[in-house]
């Protein structure tokens, strides 16, 4: 593996663990603790999985990787707060969707050469990007790589 | 900047800003809310921060770039769950070591040449190192940033 590889991999298996440990966490939930507040008045389990799941939809987009396959759960998940009448995915449909999404990112993520990973990403222009060449693709995958544990660590108070 | 300096500099802002955001956050809670549990049952914010301070303390033995200054907090907040009675140091302690273990930890990694952080971590054999070249330094780093937005997650909810 050449170095600069070794650095993409390097964060990549940083962003897969916690999407690994948060996957293999909601798989161990029943409906119905997913349904609960993860603290009181805070929001229920359901709403952290919709909200990863919507974020990291457009994650292709922003990355410049694919396309999404539910812009529809933006207005739900992203900017909608938790407990109005907007999130009517179903849990079981939810879990599918974390998975198909995840899947889809790390089949997204291996074809990117290493080298694009240091390219601007989309939501940047390109005269940005020559003032702070840190705005890169790696950078928004390391934000969002802290965002998962971020609330993982308030999905983990559902058990 | 060279490559692989770029790659290192990302990965240290990206540990940077979560010092910066959990130590704000910290510095705008009231004593009064430090001592508050997060959660009906969980842990005490005083300890969250204990936690991360005693952590980040040994992480410059485990990256090799110096010493710890407060090996008894250890035993205090890694190797013993919060409301024991060795939670004994105070919160204006608590917020002074916490400014001065990241204050260190800033200076140590800038002088670490970008090449070093490929190195294996000094908790780690040369032998198993040669087996899997990933577990170096960066990926040790890349660890403790995530295991910040974790606890980040959990201690917003004292507000």
């Amino acid at each position: 593996m050449d170095k600069e590889q070794l650095f993409v991999t390097l964060i990549i298996n940083s962003w897969q663990i916690q999407v690994d440990r948060f996957g293999k966490f909601i798989s161990e939930l029943s409906d119905e603790q997913m349904m609960n507040e993860f603290a009181p008045g805070r929001n229920r389990g359901i709403y952290l999985v919709g909200h990863l799941v919507a974020y990291h939809d457009m994650l292709s987009e922003i990355l410049g990787t694919g396309k999404r396959n539910y812009p529809e759960m933006e207005l739900q998940f992203l900017r909608t707060p938790d407990k109005s009448s907007l999130q009517n995915t179903s849990i079981t449909e939810l879990r599918q969707r974390w998975a198909a999404v995840h899947e889809r990112l790390r089949n997204e993520f291996e074809a990117l050469p290493a080298d694009a990973w240091l390219a601007r990403h989309e939501s940047m222009t390109d005269d940005d990007f020559e003032k702070d060449s840190l705005r890169n693709k790696l950078s928004v995958l390391l934000s969002r790589t802290n965002h998962i544990a971020y609330h993982f660590g308030q999905m983990r108070l559902l058990k």
